[in-house]
Parts: C-alpha cells; structure tokens; sequence
C-alpha cells in the first residue's frame, strides 16, 4: 500500500506492506488532512519516524472479531458523553477515529480518557504509523461513526475541530467573554469559530483577508495584529493559535490582569517566556491539545462551523510530499490527500 | 530621615526631607525587610526609581484626620474578609500595610481590591516611595493593626507571608493534593509552609541543608533536586521560588499531565518557554503575585507558619547598602533593617 513517510529525516510516499489489524479495528482511508503538527514533524518535532498524519475519515475493512462489536463503555467517555451515534461498528462503516490510543489498564484509561495516558501511541505522532496512508489501524474503542449527513470533506476536520472544542474543556467561556484567538490559520478559524458558539464576543487576529474572511460570514469580527495593539489589556481570553513567538507577546498585550492565555500551536523550538509579566498580572497559560469528538461531531452535524471553505486543494496520496510541500505555504489553508 | 534609595542606577542612603503625609497615613518604620524584588529593583527590574522596600512594620504617626480612622468597607474585602482585627485605627498604634495603592474609583478598587488597579502605584515598586526608610506614608486604607501577640519580628514578614497565601487565591489545594515547592529561599520556604496547612502532601526542593532544615523541623519532607528529578511527573502542583530558568525546567519536569505550575517568582530577564510542552501535557502555568494580609495575619498570630528562623542577620538603616549586599549573598535569608 501507498503511505507518506518520515524516515531519517527524509519525506517520501513509498509502497510498504499492507497494514495488518494486531487485534485493532483495520481502516481503509478515504481522505486525510494535513495539520501543521504533520508539517512540524517533517523539521524534526516529536522524533517521529513512519507514516505520518492523524486527520481521517475512512471505512471500516475488518474488525477484531467477525460482525458487529459494541463499543465499550469507556469509548462513550473519551467521546463526551453517552449519544445516539454511540453504538454499533460494522465492516464497511464509514468512521473517523480518536488519535491517543491508550494502555487501557491505567486510571486514566479506566475513565476513559487515553489521552495522557503515559504508555500511549498517537497517530502518525508518537509510535504509531499514521493516517496518510491507504490503510491504518486503531483500537476498535477509538472509532466513531460518521452519521450519513456528513459528507467526507467535512467529516475529515473533526479531529482539529475537537482540538478546538477542547478550549472549552480547560477554560470557562461564556456569553460574557471577551475572547481573542490570534492567527488565521486552520486552528485559529476553527478556534474561533467553536468559541462563537457560546454566544462569547470573540475577535480574530490575522493578517490575510481572504482567511478572516471566512470567520467574517460567520460573523466574527476580524482585525490585523496593528489593529490589536491598539486594545491592550481588553480581552479576558487569548487563544494563541499562531504558533509564533510573536503571538504570545501579542497575547500578553491583549490580555487583562488575571486573563487566560490559552496556548493552542504545539511548535517545534522554544520562545522566551517573560516570566515576571506572567507574575505581576497573575496570568494564567492553559496548555490544550486534543479535545473529544463527540462535541465537535454534532457541530458538523449542524454545520454551525464553517470547515469547507477551510478546504484549499486536494491531492492524490501519492503527491503527498508536493502536498505537504504546498500546506507550508503562506495563504494555504487545508490540503486534503485521497489515497 | 535616612533613606534607602535607588536613584540613577545607583543605591545609597541618604538623608532626605521627612515624608509627608499628603492626605495619607504617615507610619513611622520600626522594622523592614529586604525581599528578593529590591535586589532585582537594583538591577534594573520595574524601572524603579527611589526607597526600595515594601516589607514593613511601623507605628502610626499621623492620620489624615484626626483621632480615630474607621476603616472603610473596602478595606475588609482586601484582607479577607471580615475580621475582628478590622477596626480603628489610632496614632501610635502598631501597623503593616498593603503595598498596592490603587486610584479608589476604578472598579477593581471599588471592590476592595487594588491589586490589579492600572493606575496603583506600589511601595517601594512602583511610583511610590518605599519602606527601607525612618517613614513612609499609605493610604488609610491600606493599613491594618497588628495584635499585640505578634512582635515586631514576626509582623514584619506579613507581606511574604500572604503573597505564600496568594497561591491559594489562585490554585485549588486540599489534603489530597501533591505540591512540590521548588527553591529553599525565603519565599520557597514561606510557601511550602503555607500550602503544608491544607493538609497537602508537600515536598520542598532546595540545596542548602540549613534552609531545607527550617520546613523539615515542622514536618515538610526536603529534597535535592536530582532527588526531585528520580520523581518525574509525580506532582499535582509544583510551585517555582528559585526565581531561575533551570527551576522552571524542573518544574514541568516533576508535574503530572494536566498540573499546575505556579509562578511565584518575579525576576528580571527572560527564560526560554518549551511552549509544545505545555500544550502536550496540558499544563496550567498560573501566575501568583500578592496575596491578602488577614490570612497570613491569621497564620502569624497562631504562629503556625516559621518565620523567625529565616532571619539571618539585622542591621541599622544606615548600613542598608551593606545589608542589600548581603542579602544577595548565597546562604542568606531575610535580611531585616532597623531604622
């Protein structure tokens, strides 16, 4: 089968041995997305070495044991909550899947929550190989079905969105929240847009208009990070979704005394961290990284997230290396590989 | 009167006019405290220009009225709460006082709480003449009587003490709590005892026997931190005192996914920020900067909390440039000035 690999520091689509399942449910992938931790991964973030990518939506084409299994409870957990799409997997079904594959033995996998699990694999991140590929496996408890009124192209975003859902998880947002996300990329109109849905005041900071623009018709205000000076100590939250060391200046500005500065990019390097302005306005830094599906499935369900016009251009898998070539450009916003 | 003043890049004392009262309390100094933010003061930290100091015990000179001042509701809701320490205050009487003085009409001041007023200014810090010297004046407000079981020697670390306090203002602790306090200095060693009277299992980090020894004689387990370093990922919330980068490094090293990292220290200059750490283990970097005085009141009246043995040495005003030299040196602890 075809994946884009990561080998010695060297990014290649090669033909390798068919995935086998080891007991995991076995996908067949139909599209992937690339996000920006794929394009951190090829500068040498994580030491990963393999198939690299984690946004999927796929087919189910075997499980571990012969027809239906019922996904356990800890699945409904790490999901959000018990919900009608909690139910049965069956070949053939098309599915999306969580990335954290836990131990499934330690306190943390036991409530159902993988994702710091300290023995986990993660897809195409950490020891497991990826999702740009033809193939990939998870555990069955990982995958989630993918209601009939979700088309693929939207159906793929459901990981970065459930990152973004996952702001709510760490921080207090409500109608009364004044709320910044600096930067324009994928993330930061996916941050942007979830953080709308609570009725917050939310202002995107960017600097390329036909992005804000999409966070513009859903009626977000957008504003360059000239503009954004100029409201210093303004804003109760600022999710720094930029990834740039001058993003978490700027969102040091903006934030009021006793503000949230929620940290979204996971960058390869380090960034000086002026720790007594942290101290004198009791800042509080807020680490997130994934979030649970469920939430960000029922927002494609209703498509009150924009993510189609997220969508620059499509692939074959096997340009994959001109693909991920292309999402580091400036202006590219998703690109997508079919396999 | 002898100052203590840092002026022009330079530190000296000098004899200057007696501090008027201008429609503030006049106090006259019995005792102050050298704290680590004076010698950051001296190497540039906050532009501070003037008398350094903010740790302070005195006796009322003047009121702005005369006789007996109540003190305003605001007053109350800045300590803590009500009190029966809250009440009049007299000429002669024995005080302490906040060192945040803030405009009295934003709303953050019209609710009993300057500390993150934006015009404050701060004793010793910030536009406002400092306690290293025979007087200082405060407003009314800021000041709060010192029952007659505390003597001068314990009542002047109250301002350390409730900044220790402050952590619990900001971060959850309880019995079931694991905290590490990183840094054996004076403000290590005041919030590891702090946090130890929540019932929370708290080991102290450091490298000076006879610092580590003052927590280890009221029951706190002392550490090394190549010790801590065999304990990777064991702690709830690490507290980083040492004021350093390297303090920081192990702080994320010793925090359990999702843990809380409490800033305490404010030091000049910048350290580097693993900011994809944070986001991958979700890690929680809280700023803590003062706290209330009635808590710490409370602490030094019952004597729970040690302070008397971090007093290194005393020495008369006039010696102050000596005693800020010393207090710099390795090894020492509060360094205490009697004007």
């Amino acid at each position: 089968m075809k994946a884009l690999r990561y080998e010695n520091q060297k990014l290649s689509v090669k033909d390798i041995a068919k995935t086998e399942a080891n007991g995991e449910a076995l996908v067949r992938v139909t599209l992937s997305g690339i996000c920006n931790t794929d394009l951190e991964i090829t500068r040498g973030y994580a030491g990963f070495q393999g198939t690299i990518g984690h946004e999927f939506v796929g087919v189910i084409e075997s499980l571990p044991e012969s027809g239906a299994v019922a996904r356990p409870l800890g699945r409904a957990l790490i999901a959000g909550g018990s919900s009608p799409t909690v139910g049965l997997l069956t070949l053939g079904q098309r599915v999306v899947g969580e990335i954290n594959a836990g131990c499934g033995i330690c306190d943390l996998c036991l409530i159902g929550d993988p994702r710091h699990c300290q023995k986990r694999t993660v897809l195409g991140i950490v020891a497991r190989d990826g999702a740009h590929a033809e193939f990939l496996k998870l555990p069955v408890v990982n995958l989630l079905a993918v209601p009939d009124e979700i088309p693929d192209e939207r159906a793929v975003f459901i990981e970065p969105l459930s990152a973004a859902c996952g702001i709510l998880e760490r921080v207090q947002v409500t109608g009364n929240t004044n709320v910044a996300v600096i930067g324009d990329g994928k993330l930061g109109l996916l941050c942007a847009q979830v953080l709308a849905t609570t009725g917050a005041t939310v202002t995107l900071v960017g600097r390329h208009p036909h992005k804000l623009q999409i966070a513009g018709r859903r009626g977000i205000e957008t504003i360059t990070s000239n503009h954004a000076k100029l409201r210093p100590r303004q804003f109760d939250v600022v999710v720094e979704a930029s990834g740039s060391a001058t993003g978490f200046e700027l969102a040091l500005d903006l934030l009021r005394p006793r503000g949230v500065l929620v940290l979204k990019s996971t960058f390869h390097g380090v960034t000086n961290l002026h720790a007594a302005r942290i101290v004198v306005d009791e800042i509080s830094v807020i680490g997130s990284r994934c979030g649970r599906f469920l939430p960000a499935l029922e927002l494609l369900k209703t498509n009150v997230v924009d993510v189609a016009s997220l969508i620059s251009e499509e692939h074959p898998l096997a340009d994959g290396v001109r693909a991920i070539r292309r999402a580091s450009e400036p202006g590219v916003l998703k690109v997508l590989l079919r396999p």
